[in-house]
Parts: C-alpha cells; sequence; structure tokens
C-alpha cells in the first residue's frame, strides 16, 4: 500500500489565494475553521469539509418565517431551535448544507450510499485507474464474529490469529492490484472490466451534499454502536466538524436524539401496571418482566432500558 | 352547497365487472375489502383505497433477502416484523404501496402536500371548473384560538355564536361561488384567473399514492392531537384501511411508535440523578424538575411524561 | 389592500452589519450581487436571494473528483461544464444551492410546491395571522379561456369587461378579509379556522431552498409558456439571479435544455422517409404529415417543429 | 464457481399455492405473466417480476383525476398516454409500480444504487455469508479500453489474451474466496471483516421496488449504448417485463424518449441560419458545421445527428 497518509496537509489548498473573499452570507466560524482541513479516517481515508451553506441562525430564521408573528415569544435562538428538535419540527434544519470530501473503502462507502437524501460525486473506476489504497484494519479492531448479534463482533482474537489475518489480508491485495496493472497495462483490458478483480476493501472517494436535518438522521443511525465500526469513523469525523459548525442544534441534537431514550407503548403499558416494583432487584424484575413481553428479546431490550433509567438496580 | 353526501355508495364501481381476476400477487384480503369503498370525511370529503401492492407478507420477504440466513433465527411473520420496527429497519415497509383516492378542502390538501414522499396527481382548476363544494365546520369543532398553543383551538364557543360563524361562512362561500360562475358565464374569463376568489375552503381531490413506511410517518404526525383537526379525520380514514390492510405492521406501529414516549437525554440525566425521588408528589417534584431544567416549557412537558409513567401522582 | 410595495427596499437588511465578513468557501460574485435584493413579481410578491452554495467552478470540482484523471483532458471550466449538461450528467449540479424568500399568491405556491425536490418553510396561517394582500391582476393579463387549450387563456377581454372583473374581484376580497377580521376579532375563533373564507388570491410566502439541477428542472417548466402567467413570473425572477449566479451553467442549459428541441422517433422516421419533401409548403407537408400520423395533434405539434427548424415554409 | 444457473426454474415458486387468488385491483395480464419467472443475466444473475401494481389503464385514471374534465375530449386510453408522455406529464407514470429481485454483480449494484428513487432491501454481508458467486464475462465482450471514449470498451482482444485474462481472474476469485473461508472458519473473524478481501465481481441480491416514471428514467440511462454493457444486460430484462405490462406506456417511451433525438439551441441556430445547405455531402458540412460550433466535440454530435435525420449524406 503506497500512499503515505502522515502526509495528509493541514489544509488541502493555499489559504493565501483565499484572503479578501467577503460575503454578504450566513457566516459560521466553525465551519470556516474546518474548511479544507482533512480529519484521517481508517488507514488512508479522509474527511474534510469543502462547502456549507447557513449556522444555527439560518435555522431560526427559516422557522421564523414559517411562524411568524408566532415565534416572538419564543425570541431567543438556542431556545427556539432547541424547541423544534423536540418536537420534530425538521424543516426549519433543511435550511443548512455541507459539502465533504470524503476517501473511505468500498464496503464503507456501499453501506454510506444507502442514505438517499445526499448528492454525491464518486470516483469512477471506469473513467480513472483505482489506486493502490486498501484497508487494513488496526489489530485492535479484528473481533470474532458474535453468536448474539448476528451483525457484531465480539471476543477478541488470539495475536497470533490477528498477525495471520493481517498477513493473508496485505497479500490478498497485493495480488489482486498487481492482477489488476496487469490487466490494465499489459493486456489493455477496458478499466470498467480489468477493476473486476478489486475487492470491496479498495479505497474510493466523492464529494457527499447533504442538508443539517438528514445529516443528523445520518449521523443517529451510524453513530450507533450497531453501526458497522468502519463507517463510525466517519460518522464521528463529521460529527466533529458539525459540532462546531452550528453548535445550537448539535447539542439540541446529542439532548433529543443521540442520548434519548424511546419507551415503547407495551413498556409504558407495563409500567403503570407495575408501579410499584420499582426500584427492583434485577432477578425478580427480571421474571415479571419476561412472563409478562413473551418475547425474550423484547424484555431484555426493556430490562436495559430500566437499568439505564436507574429503576433496575444491576 | 349542492352535492349530497349520503349518496356515497358502498362501493365506487361494479363489482360484477371484477369477477374472476385471479392474480398470482401478494395479496391482502384486510386491502381487498376496502378497494372502492370511500369512508366519508368531513362534509363533502372522503378516502377510498384504490390500490395496493403488498401484504405483512411482502415485508417480511424484503427482510429476509436483506439479513440472508440471518432472519431464519426469526422465524415467525409477527416476530420479524415487530423486531424490524423496534429497530428502525424502515425500508422492507417501503416495499408496500397504497394508492387512495381523497377529497379535501384545499387548506387541508396544502398541509397533506408537504408530506413529500408521495405521489400526487390533484384535480386542476386551469383544466376543469372546481365545484360547489366547500367545508362548513360542524358546530362542535368551533373553538377559541389557544392561547398557550399558538396553532390550536380550545374554549367553546356559544351557541349564538356559532350560528352567526356558520352562517357568515356560507353566505362567504355563496358569494364567492356566485362570483366565480359570473366570471366563468357572463365574461368567459380564463379558468385559471376565474378560481381567483375561491377560498381554501372550497374541496379539491386527488390520487395519492405512498408506501408503506412513509405512510406511518405521516400517520404518526397527522393522527397527532396537535395536528389540525381536519386532517387529522383523513389520517384516521387511512389508519383504518391500513390497520386492516396490514394488521401486523399496523400493531407494530402503534406500539412502537404512535404509543410510544421518548425521554430526552436531559430527562435521563434528571431520573439517574434523583431516582429516590419517585413515585412523588406533584408540587414537589414540580419545583425540582423547574429549578433542573431552567426552561419551563420543557420541565411542564416532563413532567406530562412522568405523570403518563405514573412517576408523578397527579 | 394596505401594503405599498413601491417600499420595497434596495437591500432588505442593513450591509453595514455585514462588513469584514471573510469566508474560505467558494464565492459568486453574481449571487453576492443578489443576496437581500428583492425582485417584485406581480402586485404584491416578491423573490430574493438569501443564500446559496457554489459557482460555476464547484460543479467542475465535484465533476472532476468523479471523472478523476478523466476530466484533465477537458481541462477549461466551460468546455466541461457544456459537456456535463449535454449529456446529461447532471449530479455534479446538485453540488451548487440556491435559497430563495419567496411571496406569493397561495394558488402560485400551490403550483410551486409540486416540485418535491425543495426544502420549504411556509409562512402558516394556523401561527399567525394572514395579511390583507390579495392578488388582483393587471387588466393587460386578463383574458378569456382558451377554447384550444384547456389549460391557457386567449383572446382578450373588453375593457369594460375587465374594470368589472377587478371591481369585483377587489369587492370579494375585501369581504372575505372583513369577515376574517371579524371572525378572529370578534368571536375570536381559532386561526386555523378562521382563514376558511380566504381565498387562493391571498399572499403567503416561505423559504425556499433547492440545488441548482432540480432549480434548472423547475425552471424548465415554469419558464415555459404553457406555465401559468403568474408562476412564470418567479421563475423569471430567479432565472435572472441564477444567470448572473452561475453564468456559465446558466448559458448551458439555455443551449441544450430551454431553447432545445426534440423530435420524438415516429418524427425522425417521417423525416428519414420523406428527406426529399424539404422544404416543403405548408399545404402540401401538412396534408403528407397528418396521413402519416394519423394523430392531429401530434402531426401539428411536428409541423410547429419543422416550421420552426425552416423545413416548412410558414 | 459452484451454482448452476441452468438450474433457474421457470417459475420461483408453486403456482398451485396461488390457486384463487381473486382481486379487485387493476390487473396486467402482461405483468402477471412475468411474476415468479427469472430472467438470466450474466452467468449467474437474474432479475424477475415480485409484484407490481396497476396497468397503463391506471396512468390513464390518474391522468383523469388531475385533468377533471379536460380529459374528455381524448377519451383514447393510447391517445391520453402519448399525449400525457409527449408532453412530460410525467406524475400520473409514478402511480405504477414493479418490485424486482434481482441478482448482480457487485459493481453492477454500485452503478445502480445511484438511482436514489428506488426502494431497495439488499442482502447483507454482515448477516449472511457471501457466496462463492462471481462475474466472469463471456469471453466475447472483453475488450481493450476505448481511446476516444474515457469510460468505454472498443477494440477485440486476440484469443490467446482472453484466455489469460479468464483465467486470471478465476484464480484471482477462487483465491479471494479461499482466503474469506478461512476468515470465516478457522479464524471465526466477523462475518463484516472477513468480506474484505472479496471483490466486487462478487454477487449480491436485493429486492429492488420502484414506480413506472423513475423506471422508465432508469432504463433510459441503462440501455443507453455508453452505459457498462453489464447493466444494460439487466436494463434489457427489466424492459422485456415492462413492455408486456404496461405495452402503451412503453411504445410512447419508446417513441418520445428512447427513439428521440434533441437538438440543441445552438444546433437549430444552425440550422436555421444554413438551411440551403441541406441536403449536404459530409465534407462540405463538416467543415462549415466546425467553423460555426469551435467545439470539435460538439460538432462531432451535430454532423452524428444530421447523418441520422438524412440531412448529411454519409
Amino acid at each position: 500500500m503506497s500512499k503515505k497518509d502522515q502526509e495528509l496537509p493541514d489544509r488541502l489548498f493555499d489559504t493565501e489565494d483565499m484572503h479578501g473573499y467577503t460575503t454578504f452570507r450566513a457566516l459560521s466560524p466553525g465551519a470556516e475553521k474546518w474548511i479544507g482541513r482533512p480529519i484521517k479516517c481508517l488507514d488512508h481515508g479522509f474527511v474534510y469539509l469543502v462547502d456549507y451553506m447557513g449556522n444555527d441562525e439560518s435555522v431560526v430564521q427559516a422557522a421564523r418565517t414559517s411562524y411568524g408573528q408566532g415565534t416572538k415569544k419564543v425570541s431567543n435562538t438556542e431556545v427556539l431551535i432547541r424547541h423544534l428538535r423536540r418536537h420534530f419540527h425538521n424543516t426549519p434544519f433543511e435550511m443548512v448544507e455541507f459539502k465533504f470530501h470524503c476517501k473511505m473503502p468500498i464496503f464503507v462507502a456501499r453501506q454510506w450510499i444507502r442514505h438517499r437524501t445526499a448528492s454525491v460525486n464518486e470516483y469512477s473506476g471506469r473513467y480513472s485507474e483505482m489506486e493502490d489504497e486498501f484497508y487494513v484494519p488496526e489489530p485492535g479492531v479484528l473481533k470474532k464474529q458474535s453468536q448474539s448479534n448476528r451483525q457484531g463482533r465480539d471476543e477478541d482474537l488470539e495475536q497470533g490469529q490477528k498477525f495471520d489475518i493481517l498477513q493473508g489480508l496485505r497479500d490478498c491485495y497485493q495480488n489482486q492490484y498487481d492482477f489488476y496493472q496487469r490487466l490494465l497495462n499489459n493486456h489493455e483490458l477496458a478499466r470498467e472490466l480489468a477493476r473486476l478483480p478489486l475487492s470491496v476493501g479498495n479505497y474510493t472517494q466523492w464529494y457527499w451534499k447533504i442538508d443539517l436535518h438528514n445529516l443528523m438522521h445520518f449521523l443517529h443511525l451510524r453513530l450507533d454502536e450497531h453501526a458497522q465500526y468502519e463507517i463510525r469513523v466517519f460518522a464521528q469525523a463529521m460529527a466533529r466538524i458539525v459540532r462546531e459548525a452550528v453548535p445550537i442544534c448539535f447539542q439540541a441534537f446529542e439532548d433529543y436524539q443521540l442520548n434519548s431514550l424511546t419507551l415503547t407503548g407495551l413498556e409504558l403499558g407495563f409500567l403503570r401496571l407495575h408501579a410499584d416494583l420499582f426500584p427492583a432487584k434485577k432477578e425478580r424484575a427480571h421474571q415479571i418482566i419476561l412472563d409478562h413481553f413473551g418475547n425474550k428479546r423484547e424484555a431484555g431490550e426493556f430490562i436495559e432500558k430500566l437499568v439505564s433509567l436507574g429503576m433496575i438496580l444491576d
């Protein structure tokens, strides 16, 4: 794998060129700080902010149009943003845009692209040669298949196994890329076919543009611990930028979505019925809840919530 | 107002014509029952099911493709659907479609159209003459402007006032429509201009097609007590149909979305800190919560939730 | 009608406040010029640019990511943009955003909202009082219903008729608004119901945000002579702004979409068969074409195209 | 490569099970015929129709709602559908839905997924084991990289080269899959990581649901000769089904989109200026056109159009 990623520059373009650009547009100092500054992700990937539109105040500005005089009572920017977020008035958050340049392994790109509300321009293996950059995980993130969670990793592997895995992976990548080069150069095979042997560990890149509302939805799903680690890294990088770009919106997102907890109708029914049970010992609660729900998995999820609420003593 | 709505037929087309249509498609007996059967909404409106694709099993079928062997463990249709809904695996619910024919006042249509994920063919006042049908509310739903909720109604009005309002409304509609007719017939004014005096109480109609996932999102917002009564009536009519068309999905929607309750990160923080406070008397809890949140409105919302959880004794 | 529209200020906010905002973002001098500057539309409406993201160069920047080294051969910005537009490579044009504040009659808003790819925050008649502003057409645009085009206007009306129409319209609006005020103030009726008598000629307003690709699609449909005059006025105002904001993209849009002409497969078949017919006299061509197409309307459309191509002598 | 594709059954489920399903829904005999019948695509892929909603008549039904009495004049289904398609009245075509089950190589899936208006449930390599099925092209489609078209193939390769390429490809796939199996079985590595070495030639599958309007847009782009051959095969399979499912719509699509030809504003300008030039010899026209356009590529595209119009004698 040829590229040295420590070479990532502080800013990807010369700020000298940019002196004296004055604008009448809404400005976010926190976003400006991140324009052109790549955050390294995995071994060869990155995310940086290319452009943005709007700031915290832009959300409020759109909401005030919507609610007219109705918002005069709630005059404070922070109070209004938090009110909007708490009550799922999402459209004003669509008024802010972010455009990122991202580089990631193809298997990550394949999860990412499922979010259909973004605009994308991806590097094309039909037009251009794919580079010799493949994802080799850090030993620390190599784990066994989880048995309880069909889409997760779990237990650690032994050092020797990790060494074998990584060595095998590097060899496999090398073979693929050598063959790709032979197809391109010896056989002059069309690029769109020559790429067939390249794996989903190969890096691609794209411009990705999305509004703040849909970005928060993406982050909600991809910051989650059930998201694959490798895409979570990119979500975290974007979250770091967005937190500074629209600090009030991001705080509201954290308080009302990211760190929230939803009780289902069935769980509420149980709580109303068994108010006197709490705070409860785990064993006792466990049996009653299981009897009530029938479904083991759903009961388990409820118990987890009650533990996190301090209502079941772990 | 000319049309008699009691004339709404049981089915809008002759079932004799439809004998012997056999199909290889997934079939929902609950949906078949509703095809062509209008449900009356408000004074001149209706909703009926025109067509549909898929049933409860179709959701499971798509999910199994997605999760492959991973779903074998969770073999039961109901258990799988409930699992998907609980964990926001929404895409399989996009695999079911409903197409409705709806007739509603223009102001209702204007709220409805904000849901951008549907396909719509609306009656056009440029092509065709608008009919003499306007929304006159039932006296029971005429209420004063709410003072606490800027977008709501509240206290009842006196009978005399109601009478005056409805009489004035009928007169105003009559004047508009008479003038519209004069513009069309005496002046031969283009229809696209002649409609200018017609109010947002005038009825329009459309075909509206949407997938089950987005329909449930629509219903979540429009069945809510904060939605305007007049659009809620249409949401309720569709909910009645959907409940029979995909009973397992609808039950999961009710249990996990409609009847759920979300605690914010701030509220969870409070509960963890003050576990020993509950169950609490309202006055005591009120003061501590208000001190904690600062924001009166947010504190009020939390107290409401705690009451509904039985943790505050009302 | 209370508001004086000559009062529209040159810029809607104080440029003093905006001194010294420097940005690292892509900048469009043509867009900056229009920020906050309203263009009057109809009697009480306007459009102004609130914010934007990107410029001509941003389209190229996204395309280069996509095509990698593939674009080096076509190094010039203008050549590349024109190539993209000509070949329906639309995604790079999604990378530029425009946010407008618009005020328009409700019947215009109802046509406009059908474009589902924009983000919208509209003034709410539930939250706030509707203003006493209604659309009264200029006498020059009052026309009779077209007989050939079911959705168009055609022949002029007599002066006396126009006078009657406009007087009647003003009276009707006045009655509506007086009744609205009585409902609000005398009866304290909820705003969401009090608006029932207000017509689709009443003005509303919104923030409207859309990317350049979808905006060009909107403009293509709404600049068309078959679009209703009243929405065309708004499309023209936005076109004026976009032309200066992204001049190269707009020129390509005009050359390759707006001013293009599409020949159907059937028309191409005819031309190949009857190459020797042209240039033709209208009568002769007319008969042969009608015989060929069967369908009168389709034949007529083809003849129009041939006239505009100079192949039929009108 | 283990799976035998000749094993593709005539229908994927037992039609015995389906006897006697009668429905009130719109029915398309042409679509019914294709439900559950896979069309083989490439070496291991397929497309089959899972479900559908609507038929030609459904498009007309929606349009009539829209245009009200306005469509009575154009009473014939075929005439109306053709009129709608010719004039880009696209929304009625959104009222028909198709749901396909498709199996394709990952690099094809990556092009396909760029169409954001569909609903997708894809097989997940996190949940389930990827199968030992990889795309090995037919020798006939192996071509050299085109020099004139950066994203195309062109000249044929020698037999010996083809043999080497295919042998190398099979070996590379075998190595990847063996290593994948070792990672899964010997190291028990999590599936979401074990898939890293698997190439974009590996097969995946999905349920794909889309409305007729957006499907025709997809087909327009992917039936084009510039689309990669491997995705074109899938587009052709779906076109075959859609042609029988909605024959009138499909014919209109072919006549008005697929086989149409668009002349740009610049080309129209040229034709009006040089009406007397045609029919012209290629050499003469070539020089004048080149002088007029400046841009070589654009001139070339115009000449191609004129040849196909019979205006330039090749």
